[in-house]
């Protein structure tokens, strides 16, 4: 069964950006969100995908994720995600032998940078980079679907 | 986009058995049900999919289904639908020129036979069959998702 192993970290400065092997624009939608199972439609700069995410267990999630239809893609994220879309332009960083991604949001979450690696098992040792700071791996504040939400309140309490 | 309109009657009688063209197996799991947005996994026999179902909105919602390899469906249906399995034998009936399904559940719905017509569109004419009886399309008492909650509840009663 596909895994994800993530853990995420604040960043201390820029120079991480002087690393980047890759970058990609996503634009997520999210369909549902019940009981810790998440499902959403992701844009990969053009590659629609459909993901189905199992509920957190520690660090650890089950994550199915399927190409589908550019066209269905929009059709949902047009339609079937009420909360709208997140953009974010997700940059790859290797750094000691592990890639790393740096999520930099723009749109709704304008200015927030997040950094994540993704690991083979939980308990692995890897170097952390210099950019990268305080560890914030499963701080609620620091989801996405929170920290949507806390803009969106913010928005509202200021309109 | 792809559309579902369909019209969902009770039976009269067991004369349609003698008119089947297939009959296919399927086990349904639900694991995302938000805002009238439904996702589930389905087993037609031996093929998984993932479907994404938008809101009704009269007799049609939006459907998008994809296939699924068979062990992510395996995986996803034990670990990720907590209201269990869903189990049918789904009958394909023709007649007068349209395509009508006779569901018989099993399992914690079994003795529950419904029929359902899929149409081209929302306000075509179609001869109704002898064996069909009552129409019960849009009643929510005849949802999947109720008849389940009902039968569960008759269950935690009578234990």
């Amino acid at each position: 069964m596909p895994k994800e192993i993530e853990r995420k970290f604040l960043l201390v400065n820029d120079s991480w950006r002087e690393h980047v092997s890759q970058a990609v624009n996503l634009r997520d939608g999210l369909i549902a969100f019940e009981g810790g199972r998440k499902v959403r439609i992701r844009f990969y700069n053009e590659r629609a995908t459909l993901t189905v995410k199992g509920p957190r267990q520690g660090i650890t999630r089950d994550e199915f994720e399927y190409e589908i239809p550019h066209s269905d893609g929009l059709a949902m994220l047009d339609a079937h995600c009420p909360s709208g879309v997140m953009e974010k332009t997700r940059y790859h960083v290797p750094y000691g032998g592990f890639e790393w991604i740096v999520d930099e949001y723009r749109g709704i979450l304008d200015g927030i940078i997040l950094a994540e690696v993704e690991l083979p098992s939980e308990d692995i040792d890897f170097p952390k980079p210099p950019w990268a700071g305080q560890e914030v791996t499963g701080q609620p504040e620091y989801r996405q679907i929170n920290m949507l939400r806390k803009r969106q309140e913010a928005l509202a309490q200021a309109s």
